[in-house]
């Protein structure tokens, strides 16, 4: 059953992604069945050897594998509720973005009728899928995915999280805030040096290795965390706290958006104000971990 | 005069940070004048070598590269405009904490006195003041940089960023938006993922990987906005904010702080609202260069 090449696997969902999946399934020449509402969307997969499938339940039937990548969990719902349907013969593995609420309660539902399910995330965009650059996160019974990771393997690089099928999503939105982070630390930089007539190419190797360093402390700072004692080691609060309305300051006065820094501060004076004026920067977890009142 | 062991310096301002630059050079063998409005500060220095000067003037006199490192740049002029201070026989290099206006201004007060002036900016704190992890960045007339980079370098890595005087503290300051952006995209996720119970430490290297990849997409965002063409080759801006929305559904769902996912968000929006919609990420330089008016 898990001989890479041999695995019936069945696709559900055949927008961009859904049709990049199954086509990196069958160039690693798993027989595939697909399906998809608008079945014409199958026709390239059909003439490179996919088998188009009536229903979704007709394409469960043979598959030992069968990836979900439609619009929503709704859509996931109706399509699985449909009376033909008997998923408990093979494993579902849904790719569909959604949050981790919705993942656990896929979960839930598959767990009563039989069904293996593990929750996963694409970070990717479709033309990257079937090479190693095409991250995709897993969670959910190991033993599930190990049953079928030569398989998964095909799709790109695949990675398991844990058994809480709703860590694929939030990995996947933790690894957005970090990315979208980064280019907007490097944006602020970059806003701040043209107005010096510095430009982007110039100012970014500067900026890489000052990520390349702040990335350096994090599993240090990952220990204040998980200890919950956040010592003064480097710097105090109350001191960056200077240096980030310095920050405040130069945008305003060379006329670029001070958003940015302003959010910066803004977290930082709320973790004074809770009275660890004295601690390190990771102590702002409490004030990331908690939901705003105002 | 640029024989490293023999350069005389003086240092003005004794502070922390102060105090360690001071050390350094004295350290290096440099024959070291010191100075500070309370005398006591230079106890130590003096026990390890340094000569005490009654005034700044008096400091200036015999040396050929002065570091001023003061509260503000206030205190520069109110110290360098005493009637006894004759800067034109050295070279300033004021490592004051200020903004590029500042320094731009500093530069022209000195340039009025015939005196050579180098503005700088540490990117460290006093106890890596002597070690390579100690980045000291120059601006200024890049002769006078190179005349005494060879004495510079006692203080650590000394980096030579251009001929406006400003660049220092705007790199400065870029440096500090990249460093929080870096910790604040990392606590988001830690923040996230605590509510399934998975550790800082554990989440971190997972933090550090997105990093590392994102940072090199930066030379080719840099190109983008060097030429301001911004096709979307990989994403374009209105699919990105999808998952900016699920970002901030998926932190409200599970309890933690959304003004971060709100604020990325929010910037892309604005952008979208410009016209940008189909192009890609790097187009927000628009944003981030123009001050919001609300």
């Amino acid at each position: 059953m898990n001989d890479e090449t041999t695995t019936p696997v069945a696709v559900i969902g055949l927008g961009l992604m859904g049709q990049a999946l199954a086509g990196a399934l069958l160039e690693a020449g798993h027989p595939t069945t697909v399906w998809n509402r608008t079945a014409t969307k199958a026709d390239q997969l059909v003439a490179a050897g996919a088998r188009l499938a009536p229903t979704v339940g007709d394409a469960l039937q043979a598959a030992s594998l069968t990836i979900i990548c439609v619009t929503d969990y709704q859509a996931v719902h109706e399509l699985f509720d449909a009376s033909d349907v008997k998923p408990a013969g093979t494993t579902l593995v849904n790719l569909t973005s959604g949050d981790s609420a919705q993942a656990r309660a896929a979960a839930q539902w598959a767990e009563q009728r039989g069904a293996r399910y593990l929750d996963g995330a694409i970070m990717a965009i479709p033309s990257a899928i079937g090479t190693a650059e095409a991250v995709i996160l897993h969670s959910g019974p190991q033993s599930d995915f190990e049953a079928h990771k030569s398989t998964l393997d095909a799709l790109g690089t695949v990675t398991y999280l844990g058994a809480d099928h709703g860590l694929a999503s939030l990995y996947d939105v933790a690894g957005l805030a970090m990315m979208w982070s980064v280019l907007n630390g490097w944006l602020q930089g970059t806003a701040l040096l043209r107005t010096a007539g510095v430009d982007a190419a110039t100012y970014t190797p500067f900026a890489r290795q000052i990520a390349a360093v702040v990335t350096e402390w994090l599993p240090g700072y990952a220990e204040q965390i998980d200890s919950g004692s956040f010592p003064a080691e480097v710097s105090a609060l109350e001191t960056d706290v200077r240096a980030m309305a310095h920050l405040i300051e130069e945008s305003e006065a060379v006329g670029v958006n001070a958003d940015l820094p302003k959010l910066i501060k803004a977290m930082a004076d709320r973790a004074i104000a809770a009275g660890h004026g004295a601690e390190q920067y990771p102590v702002l977890i409490e004030e990331f971990g908690t939901p705003r009142d105002d």
